[in-house]
């Protein structure tokens, strides 16, 4: 029985990630490639598609530089989870 | 002899709290006030300030949300730092 997949984080996680593998997509990019552009492993980085990293600044702006799209973008619009 | 001021971590935590501290005096709130409204202690507030922290996703969102700015405009045409 395949273990079932993790949730996501919070709705903010969920759009970031959902946002980076729209824009990794539009770019054609599999994971792998996309990890070595990014400069982070590219199990972190599926983790992140599926909303299952609080990722830090630096981290975000390394997804922003290695997917040539504006780290705004990547986060407009989220709103902090409820706690 | 006053202890010397950490240093920021990178110019995106730099420009980032530079970001924050110039949306607070445009609110014209105290740092004490910022905290309560970001849900984050002041201390915490003021090394963000000071660019001493690179802060997770959640928290930019709660910064973003207490301040009453898009979490996009803190870090828009930020860069990641060179490792």
């Amino acid at each position: 029985m395949p273990t079932p997949a993790k949730a996501p984080l919070s709705d903010a996680t969920r759009i970031f990630g959902e946002r980076v593998l729209a824009r990794r997509n539009q770019l054609g990019l599999s994971q792998e490639k996309a990890a070595e552009l990014i400069g982070l492993h590219w199990t972190y980085v599926g983790q992140v598609e599926r909303g299952q990293r609080n990722l830090t600044l630096h981290n975000i702006l390394k997804f922003a530089t290695g997917l040539e799209i504006d780290a705004g973008k990547l986060i407009e619009n989220l709103s902090a989870p409820i706690e």
